[in-house]
């Protein structure tokens, strides 16, 4: 297994190219980490992006879809695989200079491109969605209710093999231009992140089911 | 001004039909809620998706780009406009029912299709950096160095007109089947919000210099 994925031309940005990553555990990282990603494809009457849930297992990224969206009737249509680009980002901070042109924001992003197929096998599909559970919580998959057989089959999954894939991180300080440095303007990193409250149960939950541990903040 | 905004079939969802909202504040609460957005267009090699920053005015939506940016690239090569979907996604909780097959996530997203222009002329694009340095914090666009006239040829703007759009939410507790309620499996959300953590100075700030009040977590 290579450390790093193969730069392409489509995985190679034309600003900031010391912000691109290929390295593989990076990658994952940033790909496990984000609790949902952005499916692009070309509908019927252009482009279209739509939010959804992912999981990877080794190269292969997993997204939730249901039988009936638009992403999954697209990739039914097209048997050789679905051209789609998914995209993930976590943010991480407003980056406030003392000039408007170098306000930017802290983040990290993964961009797949590759051909989206159905996952059609109902082991393959089942391991997915056990993924796809796993990727919200670690631990989840193994305490639910596994589907049944008609569950199964009006749940829709699609895979992309990771192999043009890109990151793309920002961090730290803002950069000002030196003779911007005396300018009466706060300058500096307001650090953001995605923070879990406490779990509300279910109105009709038993009592006796305590917040398991996988949940904890 | 209509209140809302006309569905087309484009959209209008294939599944969940009642997630979809088009009313006009609730579009923009969200649009001006997000931090970024994720803009998807048809490049060389096929779809792409990328995360951007964004402000709505009225209802014109400014996307921040690079001048030598893909999506700049692609929208000065189509004059008549490029066709864009931009999606912005809030996500507020993880919804775990006691089955695998209901489990969700709350959130709220807005989807954007049209036509993206190259925002040209100067005291348009001047007002559209404004929008998008307080979309970031209101107030600061009024407290920092505006960009010179080689700063903000260097900046790419585009915009999109606000017409053919939609938002979609789920909110709320999972929905289990009855013959699952006496499951052992916890069931409920956790909710989840982007926080702001202490501002952090750049290291050459002058120290006289106090957090602003509109960085006031």
């Amino acid at each position: 297994m290579e450390t790093a994925y193969q730069p392409t031309p489509r995985t190679t940005p034309t600003r900031y190219r010391e912000r691109a990553h290929y390295d593989r555990k990076a990658v994952h990282a940033i790909l496990d980490e984000a609790l949902i990603c952005h499916l692009g494809y070309l509908g019927a009457g252009g482009p279209v992006v739509l939010p959804t849930t992912h999981a990877r297992l080794g190269d292969t990224l997993y997204l939730h879809g249901s039988t009936g969206g638009g992403p999954m009737l697209a990739a039914k249509a097209a048997p050789s695989g679905l051209p789609v680009c998914v995209t993930v980002t976590l943010v991480d901070g407003l980056v406030l200079a003392r000039a408007a042109m170098h306000h930017s924001v802290n983040f990290r992003s993964v961009v797949v491109l590759g051909a989206a197929r159905v996952v059609d096998d109902p082991a393959e599909k089942l391991r997915a969605l056990s993924c796809l559970l796993d990727h919200i919580r670690p631990g989840r998959a193994a305490d639910c209710r596994i589907p049944n057989a008609r569950e199964l089959a009006a749940t829709g999954v699609l895979c992309v093999d990771l192999v043009e894939v890109s990151a793309k991180v920002r961090t730290g300080a803002p950069v000002d231009d030196p003779e911007d440095a005396m300018l009466p303007h706060w300058a500096g990193v307001v650090p953001l992140s995605l923070k879990a409250g406490t779990p509300v149960p279910a109105a009709d939950l038993d009592p006796a089911i305590p917040v398991p541990d996988y949940l904890a903040p």
